[in-house]
């Protein structure tokens, strides 16, 4: 017997037939002797059109409405899922954030949960009844409904795996766990059995779709045991785990990539201190994030390139500040391309290996495939190539580090 | 100065354009210096299509999980308009019901209003700043969410201006009043300037679907103010207003129809005292409706035929109820009929007048149009008719009574 946190995607509850396999599915651990709590999304879809009206009715667009209109979606398929339980046999209700409550700061749109009060809970969960909590929401200190921002029916499921104490929290999505690489582009990637906090969090921070970076965080903060796992079949996961449970690393666990990526470089910027910060102000005001910067040293002294890369949808605002702050920061030319892709390796076992980044450019080089800019962090590799050249990269890195299927 | 509620109905708020009008016209009445506090539905369309899914995914359908998710169109709702009027310079916030709290009894569902807590929204009101109120929705006695039946928004209309002392209540609708009968079967229809209450309550009663009857009963009560007036165009309405308010009572202010009937008869009943409640009881179990019933003095003296009326949808149920009680009610024969319709005709001019059921009745006949029942109140007269006379019947009385526009 175990106490579960079990979460389901919008596509898991996309319509009625859905919402009933997830009931099965709860059922079943239930069944099992397992005390559940699930978690909801607005069913797939939803979400995107509330907040596309709320686009469309007001250019202000207040994030305290904004969160009471697309929160609606989360309560819906909290209700529904109950039903469906209930009609199973299963004793359940439904639970929405202010109802718990689970308790937020006050940034609508984006806010972060402050605490959860489980007594209630607990006593249902204690007595056989599934919890079943709407997604995503929460109450402000204004008595008001807040939203978590993307991702954030994933962070109500680790918070609320943490508060509870469960012994696992299942993330049920649309693909059976976490691969090697992209297994539409290699037919040789490999689903990892397991996978550890900071791979997973790197992951999520170049553009793998599997879990949101802040769950992420907030799973290897409070040491909650993960698992990734498809709810459209029964095939096992990819747990998410903290580093020593993983006896034997292997030099690099997967082969990523991210197309919404956008270079753009300033030529022959003073090179004086300071004029980093004179770039990267602006932007940061205008909300605009930075990812891989790169400054040449200069051959003649005086002046040197400044390359830095943003995602695609920020690339014209971002060149706009630019001009904007033309005079202060003063460059001789602007230049920019969105023609580029972020390849990435990751591994926590590059953390004792030397080579590893090496092996990167080697690879690639024997490709003919050209490196524009390079970033590095403890456990990743990423370098910035022309996107023609993603499928080929990727498949030759992932051949390189050794991750393809026998 | 004046401080009114504002009630706008699934139709004016069926889509992004619709509710920016209503913002509109939200913002006309704040401009001439009133305190607005508007009540919406949802999306028209989108109660049923969530009560739908309810259906479909559970034969139990728990009432408590049912209103978590039909509430959640209203919120949406409430959100969307309150950008809507930001978005013109309004001052405005959503309220949900468990906000307020607009405090109901348990009753799942259908529930009652028993309090609104007023102070805040009172201190918003005197600011200038507009009350969205999420319609339908308030908060049970287990801190969860309920909702008040089918036309539920108008009755949080109702309620809320009876809490805030409004000065009137305007019931926006996709009709610009109340008119003297259905203006698609008479040409000559008009629409009526002031309308009594208990005139209101009774035409609801018989079908017309301008206000909900709780609403017009509720309003009654407090002494609301109500107005039923068209939200696609600037004409006025109708005002409901109590008996003495209007001077000169015509005979009769409207005649109406409604198709949704179904004829029940018993022949041969025994006629001894109690038999009319052994029949009714077993259909009052089922939850059936009975509306009209008539017994027919036996002329034999042992034994009576007994006609009642039920709504068409619950014909078949009615039937096999009373077929299982065949043995304890004592029939020899049964029939039905739902190729009937009920015409009425109000007016509580008909409490001093006398003859009006009488000029009916020479009406009808003149136009060889058969009674098959009869029923009254103290301001009506309902008859029972052939459904292929509907038309003919409801243009002769409305000639008859004097109620053609000139």
């Amino acid at each position: 017997m175990a106490r579960l946190v079990q979460k389901y995607g919008g596509t898991s509850v996309r319509d009625i037939e859905r919402i009933r396999a997830v009931a099965k599915r709860v059922k079943s651990a239930v069944d099992a002797g397992n005390q559940v709590a699930v978690v909801v999304s607005a069913m797939a879809g939803v979400t995107s059109e509330l907040a596309e009206y709320t686009a469309k009715i007001s250019a202000l667009c207040d994030a305290r409405e904004y969160d009471v209109v697309v929160a609606s979606g989360e309560q819906a398929v909290s209700g529904l899922l109950a039903m469906a339980l209930q009609d199973l046999g299963v004793e359940a209700r439904s639970w929405l954030g202010w109802q718990i409550p689970i308790v937020t700061d006050g940034a609508h749109g984006r806010a972060r949960i402050d605490s959860i009060e489980t007594a209630e809970l607990e006593c249902r969960l204690a007595r056989g009844e599934v919890v079943v909590v709407a997604g995503f929401q929460g109450l402000g200190p204004d008595n008001r409904v807040t939203t978590l921002g993307r991702g954030g029916s994933d962070t109500t499921a680790v918070a609320l795996a943490a508060a509870l104490k469960a012994d696992r929290c299942d993330i049920y999505t649309d693909v059976d766990g976490v691969y090697t690489t992209d297994p539409r582009i290699v037919a040789k990637a490999r689903k990892l059995d397991k996978i550890t906090f900071e791979e997973m969090l790197e992951m999520a921070s170049v553009g793998a779709k599997v879990l949101h970076t802040r769950a992420a965080e907030l799973a290897m903060k409070h040491g909650v045991r993960l698992q990734v796992v498809s709810s459209f079949d029964d095939a096992p996961g990819t747990l998410v785990v903290s580093e020593d449970e993983i006896l034997e690393h292997e030099l690099v666990s997967s082969v990523t990539y991210s197309r919404d990526e956008a270079k753009i470089t300033l030529l022959r910027v003073a090179d004086r201190p300071g004029v980093a910060a004179g770039i990267l102000g602006p932007l940061a005001d205008a909300n605009i994030n930075v990812d891989m910067i790169v400054q040449n040293v200069s051959a003649e002294g005086d002046a040197t390139d400044l390359t830095f890369t943003v995602s695609e949808a920020d690339l014209e605002r971002a060149v706009s500040e630019i001009k904007n702050h033309r005079e202060a920061i003063g460059y001789v030319d602007l230049i920019w391309d969105s023609n580029v892709v972020k390849v990435s390796v990751i591994g926590v076992g590059m953390r004792s290996h030397a080579g590893v980044a090496r092996r990167m450019f080697d690879t690639l080089a024997e490709k003919g495939i050209n490196i524009q800019v390079i970033s590095t962090s403890e456990i990743k590799v990423s370098v910035l190539i022309e996107e023609a050249y993603t499928e080929l990269a990727v498949r030759a890195l992932h051949t390189a580090y050794g991750l393809d299927a026998q």
